[in-house]
């Protein structure tokens, strides 16, 4: 390991790949064979949900562990399950915006995709979002192996679904004006934003080969970041502005959801993110894995952000 | 070939091998490591809206194609198969039933899914049985081989979203008033019911092990039968009533969509439909394969229902 890692450009050529990946693997080009044929407004609908905006968390976890684990450089693998996730987490946004669930009209600055789209659109927009993310899971033997392929499809479905996010955001529903305890909130993120998180980070391993001691370690970095992550979007629903957040701000107080602030107090949930994080790090180290930079950035990122 | 096939007791074999796997793979057993631990009130709408109903249709389809294909019998792949497409089914129609889709009270004789348990639950049981079908697919190496499982995945992911059934329900979302060709109508339906239908038959077919010229007829021959499922469907809507139907007839003319009836009359979409069962049996007879009696059966079930 060298000392030195500038980041900044390491995210900057990360996201540059996956932005261009995403508007390549969602086209339709009518003179292009391989692109989709999906009614246009559908289309756009679902390019709206992805593009322009948000943090390429999942992604950047996806390609950061992939490159610890050692995936083969030109492999497509990490960059097809880096956007996969993005999909998942995409779709989830498009589908908890809507009317029937959180009601916001505002996402990353823009109007939400049912605002821009229409329930009907933005219903189908998400269960699209959801598929295609299995596509590109599942490209030709010559992009993926195989094996990598059904791999990685199992490790993105068990974190979308009932045992994961999805299954989270039925806890969450349930949960209003619930007074939970600290053990029942850490559980209900676990699933609803946590298990992606984790899935992420395994996801890239998968893409590359590590040992059960890296496997178990980065299983515990991942289930530590992901709930660093809740802890400190619940910090910044009570401490940011609506124009920094992209998003309507205050929310979750205003709707008497639990959150982490509302449980311990801003400056214990404040200690308690810096503590995730440390418990991120030790993992990290535990794994033994030569090249952690980026996990470690990434997990200094995720809780010092303000956004 | 043998001339004795006893297609009733087939389909009662096989039905009760899907109602047993459906119901053992949506458990939620804190008593089982393996089972879900997903929230309580989920599981019972992802099973509300995938048990007690259906005519299991597509199921049928895995399993006719995975056994004309030479399946091994005791390979776990085609039952898996089967299951995973009738959950892709069943979230569609919970989806699809919403207020901001079809508004729709009644399915399978029963209050659909937003009616029992809320939209916000419709809409997150949907998304998690999306998800429990790429589970279902991706269990260990033992139970498939793992380029089994990539296989089933892409031919699934690919008929579920925007190339297939969901890009399908976006025309259809686009089409309400207008006036179609019947080519406009027959590519609406070749995405919208037709995709799910012949990836039915193709994961049935990735199952076994099928030649080019076995491969190319049996495309054929789910292009044909997803097409006629959807004139008899569009035909009953007329001719049943709702009761037969289990859901509400006559919603397409109310809603003013287009339809093979619409467009063609009651006669000549009647003949269509014999017209298109046709095909589908000649392109089982070019297959070559040894034994397709329960598909042929299943191509007469189909044109010929009542519900």
């Amino acid at each position: 390991m060298t000392a030195s890692f500038d980041f900044d450009a390491w995210i900057a050529l990360q996201l540059a790949q996956v932005e261009s990946a995403l508007h390549r693997w969602m086209q339709a080009d009518p003179t292009d064979p391989a692109s989709h044929r999906a009614p246009n407004d559908l289309m756009d609908a679902m390019r709206y949900a992805v593009q322009g905006g948000g943090k390429r968390l999942r992604p950047l976890l996806v390609l950061a562990a992939a490159q610890s684990a050692g995936a083969p450089p030109h492999s497509e693998a990490p960059l097809r399950a880096a956007c996969a996730v993005e999909l998942i987490h995409a779709y989830s946004l498009v589908h908890d915006d809507m009317p029937c669930m959180d009601n916001d009209v505002l996402r990353r600055g823009k109007p939400t995709v049912h605002v821009q789209y229409g329930q009907a659109m933005a219903l189908l927009a998400g269960d699209a979002l959801q598929a295609l993310a299995f596509e590109l899971l599942t490209p030709g033997a010559e992009q993926i192996a195989p094996a990598q392929q059904a791999r990685l499809c199992a490790l993105l479905a068990r974190a979308a679904g009932c045992d994961g996010m999805a299954g989270g955001q039925a806890i969450d529903l349930a949960s209003v004006g619930k007074r939970l305890t600290e053990v029942q909130l850490r559980d209900m993120h676990r699933l609803k934003t946590g298990a992606l998180l984790q899935a992420s980070v395994m996801m890239g391993a998968a893409c590359g080969q590590v040992n059960a001691t890296a496997h178990a370690a980065l299983q515990r970095f991942g289930a530590a970041i992901g709930l660093a992550f809740q802890v400190v979007d619940d910090i910044l629903d009570v401490t940011a502005d609506s124009v920094t957040l992209g998003k309507t701000a205050g929310k979750d107080a205003e709707a008497d959801k639990p959150t982490y602030v509302s449980l311990l107090g801003l400056d214990h949930a404040r200690s308690y993110a810096r503590e995730l994080k440390a418990q991120a790090l030790a993992a990290l180290a535990d794994s033994a894995l030569a090249d952690v930079r980026a996990l470690r950035a990434l997990a200094g990122m995720l809780v010092e952000r303000t956004c």
